[in-house]
């Protein structure tokens, strides 16, 4: 941790700054210069919050040295890390594309997961509601199971988890839920994949620190997924394509990016799915309409754009050559 | 809901849509102009997202008319909403004046509660883990009730809502808990004051659906409270004390403001109690650090400037003759 | 203009608005309903702020229903434009490479024109102050026209336009000056092309009027350019790659991205520069450093960056059938 | 400048690193730690950016110590800055209040100045446009010079100074044009107050860093205004009132407050005026509509609001002490 005093700090407050860093920790190590003081704090900054000793008095700014996540740091795994998800891996050369559908009939869900299987989607993500016994999720499981796709859901409190766990081979939390901690730390004990979307108000630290809590608990398959941030352009959110590289030089996870969800535009979903491809997603997450098209969602797909857009991600991957 | 097509749209285009307006139970006005064909649509608008018509082809735009929100809203109780709180009134001519700490001994609740209850204070929130015969949580109900203090805990999972009820007068949903539909749904099923925090990405239009969810439940006791929202100004929150009075323009329940989560700085807490008060907010969530100065939490006031603050804002409150 | 009454407003209310209406030149059809009273008028709405309705007594909601832009716009030129520059096409099948190096001396600069022209890109870009019979400024001047390339110079205030149009074949306008509106009424009068970039607060309505401000002038050969917004994300700009799906929808005028600028990080611009492409854009405006590695601008590539950058890109664009 | 390597970096790096530093002219300290090896280096700062450090390979992260701004910071005044506006001063114990009128006639112009002096406005702003022998601004000066009144006119480029200067007490910078380098230079070299108004992209240091453009000249009478900032919330500005007690804080310089524009809401204005004086402002800057009720701009206060609510405020003014 790095202190420096305001110019004009006096000595008793530099002292009470110190007192305060000892009695935390930390081992200072003390610069006097003609203008400001400078403290350097060997310690557990982890534990410590830099505005506390801002809010002190004589204090002009201190800041972490180290990073607020370990195990979700790119220097924990340099090479990356590759989840097995299904049959498939996140973060190899292939792109992983899930399709996500709301509202699907058992029926449509039949007749769905063979298209999506026959185009190379690798995952099935269901929204419904999560319930014993119910038979839209036994149609997904059935579905997914007899198509090679993993079935993923959604779990947005920590006693959601149980019964997501027993059907599907995935689970996401959605980005409203990243800051759920006890949620985290419970899916910390799984031993499945976890699809971990942005909130849109996160930065990519508050995303890195929300994984790390995941992965504290020894399950290590994390996925982190880019789908908008709330700015004054719109009222939906805007999509942030540079966490792509942003979080692939901080962290060793790999980074999807769900384009529909990012723009809440089925008109702005394709362009931005060939965007986050090109610099470099590990991945897809892509919402399609399962049913007639006068009646599709904003932000989902119409079946018809599924194909021709899996083309051309897929020759963009190949351009900049990620799939050799 | 209001609908405008595209500059050149087609006839085909518009019936394609004044079809899904019937479909889905819509009266249809049209008005054919000179440049845009415009249609007017009486219906079941709070089901619909204006984006899903957006992305049809040749729609402009479409707007709801309605509100997203019913009993939140004004017209529901034009005179406003008074919510009583143990001995107090929110949103009464009294500043109602609520105090949280965090990590708190048993001793230190109990030293603590005199003090405030001395100085005016209503309430007492106490950040720690909710369990059962938990010994802090034990004595934080005591100390409040030895003083007339409502205690106010916080619930972030529905699971939570059981022991939060048994010990507390008041819950209070911390704003990143605020979009967790399940738990709005439980709190209105309670008959006990709820403290709504805003998210730091939620407009007062999400704010305000939140809290119609919990009112739909039959809990008509809400408080919202503005606590700071995510710009590119700082790493912190920026207070957004507009929300005043356009929350008490669009709805009847009262308004709270937490300076000290909204601004995460002791230094700048005190000017926007006192802007929050001048206003027109009915009452202030403020954090106190119980223990000794040198190691408060940045946004947590020392206990020795509470009373010269709740003296300013009561002068406030007073030269704006809110207390008459 | 579409103009919504609050439940409620009062005959007298709604009886002010009409009349304000038809005094602006409006002509109103009421439509009065259960619970809303809507005002539908045809009339001047350019000339009209809708939130001046909107502070009116019993005033719900009022919106514009055309554009704020015309010329801009793309029913003004379905087929969108193609902005002639120098010997290229801005807008065309083949994406338009501008190169700007900051405070070059003129021997760097003779040096890095005909490199630059051998990799294909287009057009220079110098920043440097305008001044008459500067050295830098004809060293610029004499090789971009050695070597086929058009000469870019910004323009900030209307005074700069006399020298900038002296020496260059084209002007920008940086983000800050977005706003000016003397400067685009100036820029209008001009005949050689204009590179309009985005302000970091600017939405694309925004954007899309200043462009409108030079087209009614009667200057039509002007490029728009995404070059970062503002958000909580970073102390530097988050790219919006969205506006060019967005401003393609929206308007006819070719959409260029500056991923320098727009990240300010050399590590971040090339994944932002392969995205742009993927997205749509027509081009790519790049900071290069032309002197050693070790002095050079966060945001600037370096020399040894820009042709495996500009290989990348290009195989991008073939991948998605740009260049057919 | 403290400037933390990697975890891992090479001793190749951290040389690299440090050579750049001394040519730059640092003196370099370093501090080799078991994780991350750390660089202070005293020297020329306000030159380098730090992000071009942050650029080079190793580098985790680079912070400047000491401020952007010099003259324009609190330590080079302790005891704060008065300016002197005519008869007033600005910082004083007294409330300044300067009013805005757009549009205004000659005629109306004169019937404002008395009504004005006699409720204590100390400063007329006039909006139209600058022009040598203009009628409006002929009165402007007549009307202003008759009744005390300090009139103040804007300017936005350094072009449009020499007119300001010629009918003007006082300059006053709209947000837009705060970053215009050119023109705060020009104004460094007034002996004229200037009102600085904040951009609604500009956090605090860029606010001081344009304050310290024009104190460098040697004009110290500089006075800063909040106007509102652009944020996910509104369409229009978010009202930034934490400004107040964070350039008090950074700066010597008086802090003024634009509701009206802040806010564009006269519905919301005076809520925010008396929150702005409650957190400390020094004045306020108020639009008012010369003419009829029903033509009044969104932002602009009705006549009949401005005497109840300069009552409001400085009862609020004299509840803090502001006054004695």
């Amino acid at each position: 941790m790095i202190l420096v005093m305001q110019e004009g700090a006096t000595e008793e407050q530099v002292q009470d700054v110190i007192d305060r860093m000892v009695d935390l920790g930390f081992t200072v190590h003390r610069s006097t210069g003609v203008v400001h003081t400078v403290l350097g704090g060997v310690g557990p900054e982890e534990a410590v919050n830099p505005a506390d000793f801002e809010e002190m008095a004589g204090v002009k700014q201190c800041r972490r040295i180290t990073s607020r996540y370990k195990l979700a740091g790119r220097p924990f795994r340099p090479a990356g890390t590759q989840v097995k998800a299904g049959n498939h891996l996140v973060g190899g050369s292939a792109l992983w594309i899930c399709v996500t559908v709301s509202g699907a009939s058992p029926a449509q869900l039949e007749t769905l997961a063979p298209t999506l299987a026959a185009v190379g989607v690798a995952a099935l993500r269901v929204r419904t509601p999560l319930r014993a016994n119910d038979e839209t999720l036994q149609a997904a499981q059935r579905a997914a199971a007899a198509h090679g796709l993993s079935l993923v859901l959604e779990v947005s409190e920590s006693t959601e988890i149980g019964l997501a766990d027993w059907y599907a081979g995935m689970l996401a939390v959605p980005g409203r839920s990243m800051w759920q901690r006890g949620l985290l730390e419970e899916l910390g004990r799984l031993r499945k994949p976890v699809l971990l979307e942005r909130s849109n108000a996160a930065t990519v630290e508050d995303l890195l620190i929300s994984a790390d809590a995941i992965l504290r608990g020894g399950n290590y398959d994390v996925m982190l997924c880019e789908s908008g941030i709330r700015t004054f352009v719109t009222a939906q959110n805007t999509m942030d394509l540079a966490l792509i590289p942003v979080a692939k030089k901080y962290s060793h996870l790999p980074v999807l990016v769900d384009p529909c969800l990012g723009t809440g535009r089925r008109g702005m979903a394709p362009a931005m799915a060939r965007a986050a491809v090109a610099a470099g997603a590990d991945g897809l997450s892509l919402d399609i309409h399962p049913g007639s098209e006068s009646s599709a969602a904003a932000q989902a797909l119409l079946p018809a754009q599924l194909m021709p857009l899996l083309t051309e991600v897929r020759a963009i991957a190949s351009a900049i050559q990620r799939s050799t």
